[in-house]
């Protein structure tokens, strides 16, 4: 795991105020209850549950959520699993295809390495060219029979990765069962984009195409008489309905540990726990004009591809707007139509709390999440998580 | 300077086409010419350059900078600039205010180093609170008279941070004059909105109502009897105005290094050297479906807040439209009205060159650039460069 640098390490057991901006802060009272709500309702629904780590990227957060009964992890990258693993994560899925030959060495070792802890390395592919180079990868590897499980990823909706549902995944599955250091694992088949519809309904209905898709390839593999071991997908967004198909075997959610404003302007589906904002941007005011504040937060510190992040928690008389200062800067009005009607501005140095728009790419910016308890405005820092997989692309 | 890990270190001497993706990858000859060009503006136009430094935040690029005549370095964050001082650069002006006392002790801190190695530190006020603090600081540090430059910003059309022009800021120019610590080193005026204006014409204009309100200034501080050792400002954008103006002794261009798409996009300025994209996010096509392709380069590996990357110099007949796949895909269409009628779309496992929309946020996502000599398709690996201020943001 990486280093927490000293003038980090010694805030631990002091007050949040002595947290220097901008910074990322995890209310650890928050995602304790998070992970304890995604933990009941997996129980619930009787099914497992793979957090996705490209969320958070931290070793020490995965041990958590597996001490709370997730079964593994999911990455998007090799070198986000590589991150993991070294931190002692041993069960990983790279939900994601590699294709290129200097990676796929490097999956190889992984698997190798991760199997002669008792682990297991899994890998997405979406085509017969994947298939064969991962196989020769393995090969070359030394790593042994079976010594990786393989998914085949289908297209649910998202029109990105995946094969095609029906014969073409049954095809890609029985090219995988024919190489010996492979085994055929199940099938992956998430749909990002019904994540964020913003009805209940909607989703709702994204997914029942999801899963008239995912029960068309199950009858290709029943003519075939090949079994599929899992069905796993799934994002914070929809999981009630995968969880509620009695198909999938395990989902993926990330998001539900921190939240972001994205997910926040979901409607929530009445079978859905509630999940808690738990990670913030504390930022400060470090100019003032007569009409707008400027705080030390710009989009080098919160990622804004799903809009800019939101104040959080002021009472309507202080309300203010985020509007977008460039890299290092957020610019802050008061906003009248919620309520901020004598044009309050907060002071010089007086510290804010931005809700980013979406915590993934968010959390990717920093190195250091700054958990904390007891709340954000009289609680203590406890302790210091490092973004292992930060900036882990390849 | 950050470490460079063996697998990169390696690749030194090597073919281009061994870096494996998503990479951010310099053109060295490009780079090179771009800083050529701009030593040479700035010579005919007798003012200094002090690149921004928050584009590249790397110590190793500053020195090229400086070798080439650069008078110092400009950063906006203090962690950028201890940054660069750990990596030997000693001139360095924070164009940006610190109001924190805890990043004004390290102020303090770094002042009282470089001054004892003979460089200098500057920082940019907006208010008296500002001023006071910095002063209490460096009495604190014991940093010695005149230990630090100050520069007063003003607002000249950002409206973000900055004094109004005139008589606010002689006023903070006196009050900086009568702490001991503080010497009044000049005025800070840059207009960052204007760097983006389409035509020439409008950014023309634009610096027009800049000089109108620098020149209000200087008439405020010729009446008080106060001297304004150096104007300082202007971004790659607008600089000839700047530099023409016969007002700023300092300009400050950073993007003029790398270019990027949103630069590209400006209508050149004949008097405006001719700076090439130098920059690159290097990506391989990963998932192939019938109508489009996925490359391993989504907004995790560049910044889209001023658009998405471009796809560099194909063919016509080959063009195609990069579309967001989120946090680690893109997704390429054929684009027909480019020329791209046959549908083509590039194989498994083809590297494509990404030119991002904005450089400065998309370096802040990468902990290395790779600098490559003999151009992106037949040249070697010359060096690696780290990004010592990557995630600076304190």
């Amino acid at each position: 795991m990486k280093h927490i640098p000293e003038h980090l390490q010694t805030l631990v057991g002091q007050a949040v105020k002595r947290i220097d901006t901008p910074a990322l802060v995890i209310d650890l009272d928050a995602m304790d209850r998070n992970i304890e709500r995604m933990a009941r309702f997996a129980q619930q629904h009787g099914v497992l549950w793979r957090p996705h780590a490209k969320l958070h990227k931290s070793a020490h957060i995965a041990h958590l959520l597996e001490h709370a009964g997730a079964c593994g992890h999911c990455v998007q990258k090799v070198s986000e699993a590589e991150a993991l693993a070294q931190g002692g994560i041993s069960n990983i899925f790279i939900s994601n295809e590699v294709i290129s030959q200097t990676k796929l060495a490097r999956v190889a070792a992984l698997a190798r390495a991760l199997n002669a802890q008792g682990g297991r390395l899994a890998l997405a592919v979406d085509c017969e060219e994947g298939i064969t180079r991962l196989a020769r990868a393995l090969q070359d590897a030394q790593a042994g029979d079976a010594a990786m499980d393989v998914l085949v990823e289908i297209n649910v909706g998202q029109n990105r990765c995946g094969a095609e549902p029906g014969e073409a995944a049954l095809g890609l599955a029985q090219a995988i069962a024919a190489q010996p250091t492979l085994r055929f694992a199940g099938l992956q088949a998430y749909h990002g984009g019904a994540q964020h519809l913003r009805s209940a309904e909607e989703r709702k209905t994204a997914i029942e195409q999801v899963l008239k898709l995912v029960n068309r390839t199950r009858h290709e593999f029943d003519r075939a008489g090949l079994a599929i071991p899992l069905i796993t997908g799934a994002g914070t967004g929809t999981m009630v309905n995968e969880a509620a198909s009695g198909i999938y075997g395990e989902i993926q959610p990330g998001s539900f540990l921190f939240m972001d404003a994205d997910y926040a302007a979901n409607q929530r589906d009445p079978a859905q726990p509630l999940f808690e904002h738990a990670l913030y941007v504390k930022t400060q005011v470090m100019s003032l004009s007569g009409d707008h504040a400027v705080c030390d937060a710009g989009h080098k510190a919160h990622a804004i591809d799903s809009g800019l992040p939101k104040l959080h928690a002021l009472a309507p008389e202080n309300a203010l707007r985020f509007a977008n200062g460039g890299d290092e800067h957020g610019v802050l009005h008061p906003d009248a139509d919620a309520g901020n009607h004598s044009g309050w501005l907060p002071a010089l140095g007086e510290s804010l709390w931005l809700i980013p728009g979406h915590c993934d790419p968010t959390v990717n910016l920093h190195d250091h999440l700054i958990g904390v308890r007891g709340g954000r405005l009289k609680g203590v820092v406890e302790r210091i998580f490092t973004v292992d997989g930060r900036g882990a692309l390849t």
